[in-house]
């Protein structure tokens, strides 16, 4: 395994502060010994949740935005300076569905696309059961759909569901028996 | 169809400009009234092209810069202001690997990630030959590779290849035969 290049180097400066997204801005050396400009963004990371409930669904979100038509998604959110990773997919879980659980795995991290330093981490949540309402921003409309196991792995066909990279597993799963079983044990136990 | 909504509405204000990107700022009305100030990055769009040769080989790169470890990838790289789509995609492909053709057909654009302007438009270039020595930048190393189309859906699972969308079509290439063969047939003609 090579050592990780971190995406922001030391020498890096913050030349802009915004709302959600810093700028950072370094001089690297190029392969011909001259230099350029390098230039990476920075947001903060988030967390999103596959949550199987008692009666063996998935819980997916319905959601829209101010700004965007309304579209499939899973729980999740940013990832607040003050709390630990699964404490925000706890919160966000419970913000976003009113549902909780104590059966808590962590699945996989992604950094969804280069030259911009954020983490997507996936926490798989079983057994989930609703025990409040849900606690909305006011920039978010969610309503909450129990999913069969068929219905989430077709998922990977929908194209009001943005989410490449568990469309990729979802697909595998959609064509492949032996890696359907896999996945199914994976998120229901 | 629902009518798209823009990532950058008109009453958004530049309040940054990067080498590569730009921040877009606006205040937003909420659901509940309030307002809040929204942000959307824009950098310039990409073209990539999937280039099969005519000896039935599919042209990946293995690619090295700067600040990442070797991976494979398409030809391509970022539309310039001053030439088309096509343009920018036929002078990536022979920069890149001395390849070229006038068997062009677009294939599909997509949005990678929500917050930023930014589209990559994905080309098939057909029966291409090799007519020029590569021309690189000075933060390229380059390698041309030959893949057999099985080598290509073969991509789908490797974690050196970072096109997430594309490895969704490859899986379901992969692991489905229709599929398969209707992929063979798009970029082999």
């Amino acid at each position: 395994m090579k050592k990780r290049i971190p995406k922001i180097p030391h020498n890096a400066k913050r030349v802009f502060e915004g709302v959600i997204f810093d700028v950072y801005q370094w001089p690297q050396k190029m392969f011909d010994g001259t230099t350029e400009i390098f230039e990476v963004l920075k947001r903060p990371d988030t967390v999103q949740i596959i949550t199987t409930t008692t009666d063996k669904k998935i819980l997916i979100l319905s959601e829209e935005q101010p700004t965007k038509h309304r579209y499939y998604s899973l729980p999740g959110g940013r990832h607040d300076q003050d709390e630990t990773l699964i404490s925000a997919a706890r919160r966000e879980l419970k913000e976003e569905t009113g549902y909780t659980t104590s059966d808590w795995t962590f699945w996989y991290k992604e950094s969804p696309t280069s030259k911009l330093a954020w983490e997507v981490y996936t926490y798989i949540a079983r057994n989930a059961t609703r025990i409040a309402k849900q606690k909305l921003d006011s920039g978010e409309k969610i309503l909450v759909k129990k999913f069969t196991f068929d219905q989430f792995i077709n998922l990977a066909n929908n194209s009001s569901f943005r989410d490449p990279s568990l469309k990729t597993i979802l697909t595998r799963a959609l064509y492949n028996s032996k890696e359907r079983a896999k996945l199914k044990k994976l998120l229901f136990g």
